[in-house]
């Protein structure tokens, strides 16, 4: 980056308090800043870190009465957070890399088709009829499969498999690990011979601006799609097996996972650790807490929690009886005796 | 596929009411059916759907009386479900392409043993001494280790790592991201120094007809095998411990852990996110719904759930007063002011 | 290997009872023992083994009162677990095969710095300016970022991703399919339109003599960095959010997950399974029961279980009141009746 206290300022419409000159190249938390870095300070709580802070410059929320013997140069902006959350971004977009070009190690079939300017890593493999579309980068070691589709500047980290048919939105990001396209775990019970494959036909669908953490597994559908929507955030080792649908916006923690043909609404918030049953329904703007276990159908909006889940308030009520049990079955007691 | 309707109905035994030269070339849920499927109606509740879908021909179970007014061609066979999944099989036969030879850039080494007809993918790894059976079919990028053996048919997805000495049976799948033969967890403690690391010196024993899902992980023993036998199936995100042993036909959801040297049964079903504790014994035929804690041995044909897990009806019985706990308390309050 | 009897018990101290030529040429435990391996005995409870053993030596504890009538060679020592841990430790060390050079399919930037004796296996790839010790080994496919640093004698199996940046300490175990630095799960709500995705800036830091578990996963901090300090070991499939700091020689089983900038103390022991919430502080020598969830700060050297999570003698106690909750329940409606 590199801007002095200043620009920075400025850029920001913030007022300035302090050493205009500053070069600030770097950006940091305020209890681990280092000199030349900008920090920010959006709580009264932190206070406590301004006057031993190394950060040459620091954000502070207007509404904050910053202590007078501050010696720190401060800009005062509406919002810090979000004012030191744009600069992250900025400054994430000025040192990211676009890299371009096929690396020599990669093997890609003659039938796939390539925008010019697509990005594949060393040893990249991409297979006949997939189509890869502008701005798209491929990191090292991913597997592309036949009749992908990966649309406009969506980025793969090194070590994604997609499998054969998937389809990736545009402005996606895959991080390293993910494999999408694995066939759904179907079998047809055959008494004591065990279990017949139920063969994986179908595919998997991501729409745009879909973000997938490492490790985690999205199945293929029996038949039809799997469909992940537009602006879903998955977290690292989730699981999402076959024929599952999942809302727009709706963003699920790590280690969670769902079963078969379940569906999800919309600008659901999943915590971390949670299982959802097979073929059950839930509604919009559902909040589940971490480890929770849904087994039936959760209306818009609900807060759950437990196993099997129910409203979040009415858990925490009967968990803290719970706490008490031996206690309750003790005055319980009591009051046979006494009867 | 391409059959037309006739020859389909021919195929299954089935009695064709109908147009039985409609050309059939894909399958499909009767919901999401595009012209030219084939799909299957095997429950009145989606009769709702017959006179809707663009299915060109829906098999049809005899024992449903199937509304008069319906125009679609149908095939009437005895289990709409039984024969949709026979043709399911044929079909995925029919598309699978049995890839032959060794890509120029995988990398095997000199005493490794191939038989003639094996598939080795771009970028593949080969230890030495290692062998691999004919009919083996090993995708991208996968990592195959010394003194490690495959045997026939079996097909390993892109990006599966088998470390040295695994060996796996005959007409396996393992999908992309497996790793079989990683250290088990064996640590002695030390006081305030820490852990030293116990060597892992077994491996890892993957019988015949075994599935393995995405991402899933199994360590090698510490001396001896870690065991999966015959027919088992795992989901993906699964993590099998060292010195486990799991018996034949048993079937695992995602995300399921099995710690150290826990012995599983034959014909067990495991939902997901179950944790098996170490050292316990499952016995056959054993039940366990998701999210369960099992600390103890289990006998044969247990249905259990609950951390720590019990008689799965009796944690429903628990579960509903559970619910009702602050009431419970707020009887008995009651009482102690009335007494 | 290859020792003789009176070999092993001179290196072991150990006095020896029977034939002192035998040749040892494996290590196995008693139950399933061939002929040339040396086993163990350190409970009286696998005497049963003793006579039926086909193992041509037996470690015993000198504290066993061993069956008059035994014909097996028996080494007595101290501590038999002791004693059979420290030749699988020699035995281990004996057939570790330490690899050296570059092989030739690896991609590596010409501003990396590799010392002279480092392995690089088949499709290694290695970023600018990035620095890897003495004795480190590199397994194939494993791709190592930019500007990561790699320090002396750290072994990294196949299949391990470092992303940029990353820092690992000496004497580190890195299983197969590792991701390190992967993007922190930090979004910032935009409403109707989704989140915007706050880029990750910061690193991970992974101290000396550090294990990671096969697939898991720690992300990067977005700001400072996601702190694994000396000593830890972190089962299969765990994960690490962004910005989380984890003391020394803490364990952690498999499945675990721990979410952004929680602090867990030294000396903890994890079971499997567990979720801890972000933004929390758990203390030194904390142990925690599997699929337990830590909602808030839990002190030094507690032993805890349960969701949330309570003292584990505690939720035992409420957990054998909570299996005769409908017996309790039956207890309260007949006092109710009789009033």
């Amino acid at each position: 980056m590199d801007f002095t206290a200043l620009e920075i300022a400025k850029k920001l419409n913030g007022s300035l308090v302090g050493n205009s000159d500053l070069l600030i190249d770097s950006l940091s938390k305020i209890e681990d800043a280092q000199e030349g870095s900008l920090s920010f300070l959006a709580h009264s709580k932190y206070f406590k870190y301004l006057d031993k802070t190394k950060a040459s410059v620091v954000l502070v929320s207007k509404s904050l009465e910053v202590p007078q013997n501050i010696t720190t140069t401060l800009i005062k902006v509406d919002d810090a957070y979000s004012a030191f959350t744009q600069l992250m971004i900025e400054w994430s977009k000025s040192i990211a890399l676009k890299e371009k070009g096929i690396h020599q190690t990669a093997v890609v079939a003659s039938s796939a088709q390539l925008a010019d300017d697509v990005f594949l890593g060393p040893h990249v493999c991409v297979g006949s009829n997939t189509v890869i579309e502008a701005g798209v980068q491929i990191h090292a070691h991913s597997i592309i499969g036949s009749n992908v589709r990966i649309q406009k500047n969506s980025l793969l980290h090194p070590r994604v498999t997609l499998l054969d048919q998937t389809e990736i939105g545009g402005h996606c990001i895959l991080h390293s690990g993910v494999v999408i396209g694995s066939d759904g775990f179907g079998f047809a019970p055959q008494g004591k011979d065990g279990y017949l494959k139920i063969p994986q036909l179908g595919k998997v669908i991501v729409q745009d601006h879909v973000e997938i953490g490492a490790n985690t597994t999205i199945d293929r559908a029996t038949l039809g799609a799997t469909l992940i929507k537009k602006g879903v955030k998955l977290d690292n080792l989730v699981q999402i097996a076959h024929n599952v649908e999942i809302g727009e916006h709706t963003v699920i923690a790590a280690q969670t996972g769902i079963a078969g043909s379940a569906k999800v609404g919309s600008h659901c918030v999943i915590g971390g650790q949670v299982g959802i049953a097979g073929h059950i329904t839930l509604g919009d703007r559902v909040q589940i807490q971490g480890q929770t276990g849904v087994i039936k159908d959760i209306p818009d909006g609900a807060v759950i929690q437990g196993t099997p889940a129910i409203d979040y308030k009415s858990y925490y009520k009967s968990y803290s009886i719970f706490k008490q049990l031996p206690s309750v079955e003790s005055r319980l007691s009591r009051l046979e005796k006494n009867k």
